[in-house]
């Protein structure tokens, strides 16, 4: 495989890290469902948070540890199983047990322990069940493809699919690896509903350096999908440098790529995610041009992606754009219906605001393949901006309909 | 029947008004889709529209002729079965023309001659089909209960049932009635989503008290109900009053009953609309209280009325309050978490923020019925809002989902 290209079945394993997954007993299942990373002395992070004013016990001790730390983690917890949220005060103790936990064994300071959840919300913390079960964890981890693939299968909760992906790249003085693992957007049992995604490099770069990378490549990727507008309580990405390359991030031409990679690696992700989406059937890739800002174009993609009557239509491969117009006049950009062109795939199907004529059949079939594109030209500028979002089937419906008494 | 009462099966006619409806041969389903009504002369009239900046073609004209005769309608003609949105200058052409035939037929201005469509977006709107019918339209009208029926099942389109309320109060000099007139909320037809609304009174009143009424008693009705989020870019709400009681808005303690009787027979429409919305199940209210303004209140119900995950969990009748905790989280209004309290029917489910005992299975019985209450407190002031929803439904995934192709 050659440096640069992304696929789950070749891992380009950054160095100093090493991880581990094991058995705590959270989820019914009885599947893994405790994963730990631990990073080498020196390794810096940056991390982008849920902004839901309900905001689980690990967001709220994670941000703080991050602050705290000015960007130093050397080892990162996750359980899947229990979001700890709204659990109150026990709560917060309850994480804060298995941070210490990890923090003595491995004999560093707790603040350099990352906590993250994800699970039901409301329900008590198991953080006892955890502490018992991190000595066998912390013995299992290794730096390995396998380990590697353990912990992204631990972190699942509907999940369908493990989500991976890295690439490397080479520099004068060597070779740049970067690893992302992520979870999210099935939620086959109520409550759950979180993204996580752990980013993984061996580059050696200042915390803030990573701050300005992941804010910004984040914007780009993970703030642009939406399966149903719900943002969880746990949302969590956790960008971790080692250094370990021998490679600064300063050093020239190494920022840019190091920029690209990250980005096709969360571009990545960020389609797993949507695409594993719970009881989707096609994801859509929104393409909003000749907005007068890239804001407003951010604003007449999310209305659409979150219109009931877009998202079925959708579901139905049904080209009925009429749907998507009504959409973007009311997502309060000032826009002009008559200057408003829409296309399915490579099809118009609606030009100034009017029906043009175009093949039914041939949208209807461009809508039902797995993933497709629809552009919509406002006409009245020059930003743009793209979008993932999926469609909304009977199947979502069910599935969170489901209910627990 | 006592006066002040609300019912569809007693019509309390308003003296000055005429009701028609013919077979246009719009609606594919050979069902009459062509409603007429005659107003008396001296009829003032105040009007609301959709908010969406892609507006058919009668809610423009509909627009202009209200502001140029300064509040003065005559008649008023609604097609079912073909919205004229999308359809551009042809579009206005048409509505213009069928304006002009009910004009010249009646011998008034055209611009008194107010135009309603619904149905489908985006096709050629039938005006001279619309036309040919009106003379035969306009010989049918009376103004009896049969006719009043008559026009609100034409104006019908996925509508399972006709929406009708009426009332009348009496003052010292005589008896005020009201009628309202309304369709929407099923969306069988992919394309279709329009709510209708037609008020008809024989109070004497100036076309700005009535805005001013109008504005007011929408804002706390038709203002807050949703069944999908979606804006249609047809909607209408339109008040007559011909003054043919002989009783002025404006004698004392008229003004506070009529207010009074157009609230409640546009809660009423409201609540009719929202209990045929598509697919729906149950209907919910909401209150939210203890927020720290009303816009913020309503803010707060309208983004727990759009989460998809509560509404499916409404489906299936789930307290997990959790989700509509998180919904409050994501809404933007300033709230402590810790401070929320969340009850369903008379249940507490949610205390400071936390999970509290509560008898799910009770919780879960009161959730089986077509209609209950949850009553969200923010904690965080003292201003409330009360807000009309529904659960989302397989039901209504399906229906939206069909295609035309």
């Amino acid at each position: 495989m050659k440096p640069g290209q992304t696929a789950s079945n070749t891992i380009h394993l950054p160095r100093g890290f090493s991880f581990a997954a094991v058995v705590a007993g959270i989820k019914p299942s009885g599947r893994p469902d405790l994963a730990f990373a631990e990073a080498a002395a020196g390794t810096t992070a940056a991390a982008l948070f849920t902004k839901n004013r309900v905001a689980a016990a690990p967001v709220e001790i994670g941000r703080e540890f991050v602050a705290r730390t000015r960007g130093r983690v050397r080892a990162l917890i996750v359980n899947a199983g229990n979001a700890n949220c709204a659990t109150g005060p026990a709560g917060l103790r309850g994480c804060q047990r298995v941070c210490e936990e990890v923090a003595r064994l491995l004999g560093i300071h707790v603040e350099k322990v990352f906590p993250s959840s994800t699970g039901i919300i409301g329900v008590p913390f198991p953080a006892p069940q955890i502490v018992s079960t991190i000595p066998e964890l912390l013995n299992a981890r290794a730096a390995s493809e396998q380990a590697v693939r353990q912990f992204a299968e631990a972190i699942m909760t509907t999940d369908t699919k493990p989500k991976l992906a890295s690439t490397c790249f080479r520099s004068k003085r060597g070779c740049i690896n970067l690893l992302g693992i992520a979870k999210g957007s099935g939620m086959i049992h109520p409550q759950l509903a979180t993204m996580l995604v752990y980013l993984f490099t061996d580059v050696a770069a200042k915390p803030a350096e990573l701050r300005q990378l992941l804010r910004a490549v984040g914007d780009q990727t993970f703030n642009r999908i939406s399966v149903d507008g719900d943002t969880s309580t746990n949302d969590t990405v956790l960008l971790l440098a080692s250094g370990q390359s021998g490679i600064n991030l300063g050093q020239a031409g190494v920022q840019a790529r190091f920029r690209r990679a990250l980005l096709k690696i969360c571009q990545s992700l960020a389609q797993q995610i949507v695409s594993d989406g719970e009881g989707v059937k096609h994801v859509v890739r929104l393409r909003i041009e000749q907005a007068p800002s890239q804001s407003e174009a951010l604003r007449v993609a999310r209305v659409i992606a979150h219109s009931l009557l877009v998202k079925t239509a959708w579901a139905g491969a049904d080209p009925n754009w009429g749907r998507i117009l009504a959409a973007v006049g009311r997502s309060g950009v000032a826009i002009d219906p008559n200057r408003v062109n829409i296309s399915i795939g490579d099809q118009l199907v609606c030009r100034r605001g009017l029906s043009c004529p175009f093949d039914s059949q041939k949208a209807h079939t461009e809508m039902s393949k797995p993933s497709y594109e629809i552009r919509v030209q406002l006409g009245c500028g020059r930003a743009r901006a793209e979008y993932m979002t999926a469609d909304l089937t009977a199947e979502y419906v069910r599935i969170n309909a489901e209910y627990s008494t």
